[in-house]
């Protein structure tokens, strides 16, 4: 094993199809299709049998004693200048992984390298996409009416790539017949956690269930000179108050490693001038949690709150739905294994949740999954500064084939 | 003394310069001088000598015993589709307080009404124009570089209006020359203070003093999923929670019948997405008290406060001045004659200060100064649906005469 040539193929890659600019690897562009074909040329030089799913996943088999499958990999696609390592370390450090194995003769199970199509939704809005199709979940009808920034359509953009969107779930019946023992997937954390502990590698408990609401707060637009404060119905304060108890919240619900969170993103106010009290405020509230019993007594306890706030404000407040999906915690034995595996290398294994979905969490439902986490450098993610010090890139992705190793065996 | 017969001649003027959708008499517009032309009609009525000074304002002497000036009036101008009493009120109550002087006989001292151009600045921006004009106040050259929405500029509107920039101040030396006893001047109250006691009149104290300034917080903008709330630096909760302390403070520095305001009106985020920590957040903040040493304490505690707020937060915050003008508290003695007058006639006499500036604020440096208020119909100014009830109305007319009776006297 020598993760020091996945590193190497990062390089490559982010030479071929990025730069000081940041990498360009948008889903269903051409730039993607160069990054695919850099990977495709380098598992040509392995006894893999190459395969393209009916939603575009790349799948590429090292064939092993039994027919059941583990599967490692991530995504190749990427934001617009986006980081040289988001996505891209989770197929070469696969990549790497099935070098090593082919070189050490026939797997105990056979391996598949899979690089997920579209995860970053980038050109159409619509992240996961070929994890999902893959897994089942993704409705077919909510492509149909996505467009790019230029107009392009998707399904004519994904017809362009040789993808039939009436065909698309056709990959989850392909999924549903393969006999998968575990999923594994290496990633750049994009977040701070680990380099706040300085450690190279994290093995992650699942991705966070997310609640997202917007709440419009109302009271009475008055002057602010001629309305003194007990009369006032002031909508920002009374939003105000809530943000801060949201915060409180998250406080309250978190435990050592397993942190959740309350965001207030957007704040609006109308009328929005220096002159008058706020008689509508409106604010997005974001609650993510890996427990989907905790995410739900947040939620509750956040109504409560925003209710509270605008009753001691003599204000209304009105919540709208905007998207949730549930907690997808990973596999307890996995878990295990990965935490093994990193506190062998690193000497050890700190644990934490993924706030951002992966397409890992698409594959929960149908196989146990882990996931391993890579320092990202000032927790910076989806931008050209994205980085992992070398050291701690090469520890990692040692990390994940002893990983790999394990789920061989286990 | 008739006080229907002022509310009789307010309704004529909005029949003539204004209607459902609101009073139309914006200064130097042909509605204004249509609206000036019938006082003017109304005051051919009377024995006044009537005069314009060098900035429009248009002066009407009913000479008496003395050559001391008693002044009393308001503006005729308004705000477009504005209300039918804002500043009219005023001289229309002064006229009728004229004719009932003129129809006793000669009164004790000369009584000038006063209609003053441009309070509401709503062509050109720039308010109190006549009245800080007169007042000496006004800086010519801010006037210069002033547009309407049309492109014309305000020295080209006012010399249409027979106005020359260059002489405006002329006004300062008039009214230096006269020997004034007293500025008096009736409004509605344009908030909910009398409204909330039931009171029809109430005597002002003085005009608001304001302290106007945009804060910005600057945190770090950080992904809403994988950052833990421990190491956020969220530059609107920041603001949140500065903004509940400067609410704090006006109550603090509330007393009975000298409340104080502090008012958050204008609130953004920045990246200001949903899946964000906002890392930076710019609020105005408008402060607003009638004694000056007050004021100043209020901004002092307003700083520390944001900057409690800020270190809480691990975030910064800078202040950048917008606006500021000194109080202007009114005369003691005027303010007990104005109290006994709206005692006599309404049975109390509730005090407040005037959190919107009026062109009495203008004369506060130059004469003893009061004003009354009249009751606001749900607090409503600067809008079609503006109104006093009319027995209050009734009322307010009656105790201005007689506080100008008491001056008179004094």
């Amino acid at each position: 094993m020598d993760p020091a040539r996945a590193i190497a193929d990062l390089r490559e890659l982010h030479r071929l199809t990025g730069g000081p600019d940041g990498a360009r690897r948008v889903a269903w562009t051409d730039e993607w299709e160069r990054a695919r074909a850099f990977l495709l040329e380098r598992l040509e030089e392995l006894p893999v049998v190459v395969e393209r799913d009916a939603a575009g996943n790349i799948w590429a088999l090292l064939e092993g004693d039994s027919e059941e499958i583990v599967a490692i990999g991530s995504h190749v696609d990427s934001v617009p200048a986006g980081g040289w390592l988001d996505g891209a370390l989770g197929v070469f450090g696969a990549l790497e992984v099935l070098r090593s194995l082919a070189a050490a003769g026939r797997p105990a199970r056979t391996v598949a390298l899979v690089d997920w199509a579209d995860e970053e939704g980038a050109r159409f809005g619509r992240s996961l996409v070929g994890s999902s199709a893959a897994g089942g979940s993704l409705k077919v009808d909510d492509l149909r009416s996505l467009v790019d920034k230029q107009g392009t359509a998707m399904p004519d953009a994904l017809r362009e790539n040789g993808i039939d969107i009436e065909r698309m779930l056709d990959a989850h019946a392909e999924l549903k017949r393969i006999r998968a023992r575990a999923y594994l997937e290496l990633h750049i954390e994009q977040g701070p956690v680990l380099e706040t502990m300085n450690k190279p590698t994290g093995v992650v408990l699942g991705t966070f269930g997310v609640e997202r609401h917007m709440l419009r707060f109302t009271g009475q637009a008055a002057h602010s000179g001629s309305t003194p404060i007990p009369m006032r119905r002031d909508a920002f304060l009374a939003a105000a108050s809530a943000s801060l108890e949201f915060r409180e919240i998250a406080r309250r619900h978190s435990k050592p490693g397993q942190g959740v969170v309350c965001t207030v993103g957007i704040v609006k106010t109308e009328p929005g001038i220096v002159t008058a009290v706020p008689g509508v405020c409106e604010i997005s509230l974001d609650q993510r949690a890996l427990d989907a019993e905790v995410l739900a007594r947040m939620l509750a306890d956040a109504r409560a709150a925003s209710e509270t706030a605008a009753e001691a404000n003599h204000v209304t407040v009105e919540w709208k739905p905007v998207w949730r999906i549930e907690p997808r915690p990973f596999d307890p034995t996995l878990i295990e294994l990965c935490a093994a595996a990193v506190q062998e290398v690193t000497g050890d294994a700190p644990h934490l949740p993924s706030g951002p979905l992966h397409d890992a969490a698409e594959m929960v439902p149908h196989m146990p999954v882990v996931m391993m986490f890579a320092y990202s450098s000032n927790g910076l993610s989806h931008c050209k500064e994205e980085d992992t010090p070398e050291p701690y890139l090469l520890k990692t992705i040692e990390a994940f084939l002893r990983l790999v190793e394990r789920a061989l065996r286990a």
